[in-house]
């Protein structure tokens, strides 16, 4: 049975991995038979962030990984304690997680740093020709970690002008892609798709992000 | 169109909502075409469980409404500040919260206290022959609340005999049910499914829940 490794950057929209995202790849991985194992960085946030009223918590902190432990149902793995060849297939869900606290996206945009495990995994998985499927916003992270080594990597954040630029400043071409759609590049053998970038509703987050899987699980 | 409110208890199975089973009743009651708000206690969690270790996070706490707003993207409304005719139905996730946040039943069992919020809003939509859905542990809360008014809902925890025990001490009569079907109350108009009391897998949990959500939505 494949495996495929899951990242969560934490547990909720705006400090941490999309909830919406993050379950609904979940389902889809389930349904379509293989085993599915989340995988978090085992740092602090960048910050925490009051959902209901949008404002920094000042003060407030927390571990991605505990945070991420959330949606995993307690069974989150560090990053740190993994091994590439353990995974068949790589998920990355969106939220503002995967731009603050995989990479520094939200800060810094094109010259964003990212996280070393998270790079290095997305590495390995490239190396060995297996596929990564990308949420949201964060196909920045493969822009950003492919652009670096000199590829060119087909993605999509779905329509917005200004993550799009920033995509093609990273080295990656960017493909516009409606909600319930995905783009792939076969070469690479990745998948992205804009989910809430476009969404206005989990329905139409759930189109897109299915496809995305069944195209990840039909490139093992 | 119809507005279903669904009844948070905080983010995470261990001391809030169970995040599957209620990212999963989102989808479904969108699919389903109705209108959807989150509602939920405007209070502090019982307490905070680091959903790593499985330990309480002693020291820490955390606000029901504000980790709600994760699971809802923001968009939740304190229950102190609605009324019941502003909804057709109500659905109630499980997870650990419903019987911490909701209720005291996860210290007190069938002697347990229900917030009185959530109690007035359940007795509201009874009174008003209005459905209501209840998931995974969270029947427990109609068991105690209708129990104590003299009725005997007609309900599922699943198979698990002590917490079938405590429904029927609370005045509830339990019928054993698979995890992919849920129990009907047709007088009381409650629908019932054990998801994450039975299921192994977010599939499974998530038919169930499908169930639940399309029966609840023929009774509107």
């Amino acid at each position: 049975m494949a495996t495929v490794g899951v990242i969560l950057a934490g547990c909720g929209v705006y400090d941490g991995s999309e909830i919406h995202e993050a379950v609904l790849a979940l389902l889809a991985l389930d349904r379509a038979g293989v085993k599915v194992q989340c995988l978090a960085p085992d740092k602090a946030q960048m910050h925490v962030v009051n959902h209901q009223s949008g404002d920094v918590a000042e003060g407030e902190s927390r571990q991605i990984l505990v945070e991420a432990a959330r949606i995993a149902r307690g069974n989150v793995l560090p990053l740190g304690r993994v091994r590439a060849e353990d995974f068949d297939a790589l998920v990355l869900p969106g939220g503002f997680g995967a731009a603050k606290n995989l990479c520094n996206f939200a800060i810094k945009g094109a010259d964003c740093d990212v996280d070393e495990e998270v790079a290095a995994l997305v590495r390995a998985l490239v190396a060995a020709g297996k596929p990564i499927a990308a949420i949201c916003i964060a196909p920045v992270l493969l822009a950003r970690i492919l652009g670096s080594d000199g590829r060119k990597p087909r993605l999509t954040i779905g329509s917005d002008s200004t993550t799009a630029a920033a995509l093609i400043a990273m080295g990656a071409e960017h493909v516009p892609c409606p909600v319930d759609d995905c783009v792939v590049d076969t070469q690479l053998k990745l998948v992205t798709t804009p989910a809430y970038m476009l969404a206005r509703s989990i329905t139409e987050a759930a189109r897109g992000i299915d496809k995305t899987i069944q195209t990840l699980i039909g490139m093992l």
